[in-house]
């Protein structure tokens, strides 16, 4: 028995998200399935962060248990050939029996990429938000960094979030310009069901002047959800990184 | 009447190419249908460059005359509100009347762009050509800088090409890498049919140790298109930028 460690890329735009659905196209449905094919083997595949609907990953982490005697190397060309398209498993490799890629995170990082341009873009939409006004960046940048340390994310949660607590760690929340591309980029020990996006759309909102920093700090501390902005669409927001 | 200069940007995947098709998408049909919808006229849209069936652009230049009194801004915003998402118009400009896409340009800047890694791209499948196997990158340059010129360029063209001469002067032909991510960037005053994918094609099998760059200059000057590589496929392929 060996405890494989994947990192997955996909393109999220075709799948409900990476959890199985009955009926639906989901990450987690088309990667056991590929594994059935390989080994006839029924696994359950965990990862580090259950992206939603049209949610992308570069960096995915996932794990499951086998009995098959390939290497991982073998593995990867096995699954790559029975992949689609838009999901490609990047390495493989032989994790620790007590390795478990969402419990053993310590912290994942997503990008939200925001194309600030008057026109959108062809060639980039599935990944990129297009926002055709002016952003004030400078007060983006200052309201993204009231974001670091520890907080009850209440006011960024979804109505119908599950977690029993609300609080979590950010370490990094920070805007990377470059032309009229705008990546908001944050680090966390964890993340509340539709948090990173219903912080974007604050974000979007102290960006078209609606709000200033002080006031995204105020519905950061009010721990109301009905205060934040809208949930920004998923398709801007991209697994990076996760670290063990 | 007014002359129309556009910059378009597209993503070529579900497109028979540029050129009107009767019954099927075409990027200029597309075009030329929204226009239609606007001011109620058949034009008919030139573009600098008739990329093939799934060539991309972020730079296409193309141009009409119309005698809708709309300003450049209004033609804008009413082609984008009415273009699919694959298609979007970057900028429109009031032309003086002489000018045609295709015939006042004086050079074009294409880019095919390679992903040299073991495993695909998920979220970038529709523009990288995935090159699993290591390139030689310092010998598919020495190959490519053999290109620049005024070269008889009957080598690099589709069988089936019309243009009846083959002479075209290539400025600018060099490979930019940036991690696995490698581009080939071509600059010239005209391009055969499927002359750059076929040089793409051959400066491969320079990559992989099969040709040396010689081989690669005795093959431009022989003329023959049997000695080049394959076609490399369109997807890999975006016009970048027109010169007038």
């Amino acid at each position: 028995m060996q405890n494989l460690k994947l990192i997955v890329e996909y393109d999220g735009t075709g799948y409900h998200g990476w959890q199985v659905q009955p009926g639906l196209p989901t990450i987690q449905g088309v990667l056991q399935e590929a594994v059935k094919r390989i080994s006839g083997e029924e696994v359950s595949i965990t990862s580090a962060g259950r992206t939603d609907a049209g949610v992308h990953a570069l960096g995915q982490v996932a794990n499951f248990c086998t009995r098959k005697e390939f290497t991982p190397d073998r593995w990867q060309r096995a699954l790559n050939g029975l992949l689609p398209p838009d999901i490609a498993v990047c390495r493989v490799e032989q994790a620790s029996t007590d390795f478990e890629a969402r419990r053993s995170a310590r912290d994942k990082t997503y990008r939200y990429t925001i194309l600030n341009a008057p026109h959108p873009s062809a060639l980039e939409r599935h990944w990129l938000l297009h926002i055709p006004e002016p952003l004030d960046l400078a007060s983006m940048a200052e309201a993204a960094a009231t974001l670091i340390g520890e907080h009850d994310f209440s006011t960024f949660r979804a109505a119908n979030a599950e977690s029993p607590n609300a609080i979590r760690h950010i370490y990094e929340a920070r805007f990377v310009a470059e032309g009229s591309r705008l990546q908001f980029i944050v680090t966390g020990n964890g993340f509340l069901k539709h948090m990173i996006r219903i912080m974007v759309g604050t974000l979007l909102d102290v960006g078209r002047g609606r709000l200033t920093p002080e006031h995204f700090r105020q519905i950061l501390d009010s721990k109301d959800r009905r205060r934040a902005g809208k949930t920004a669409p998923p398709h801007g927001l991209c697994l990076m990184h996760v670290r063990y």
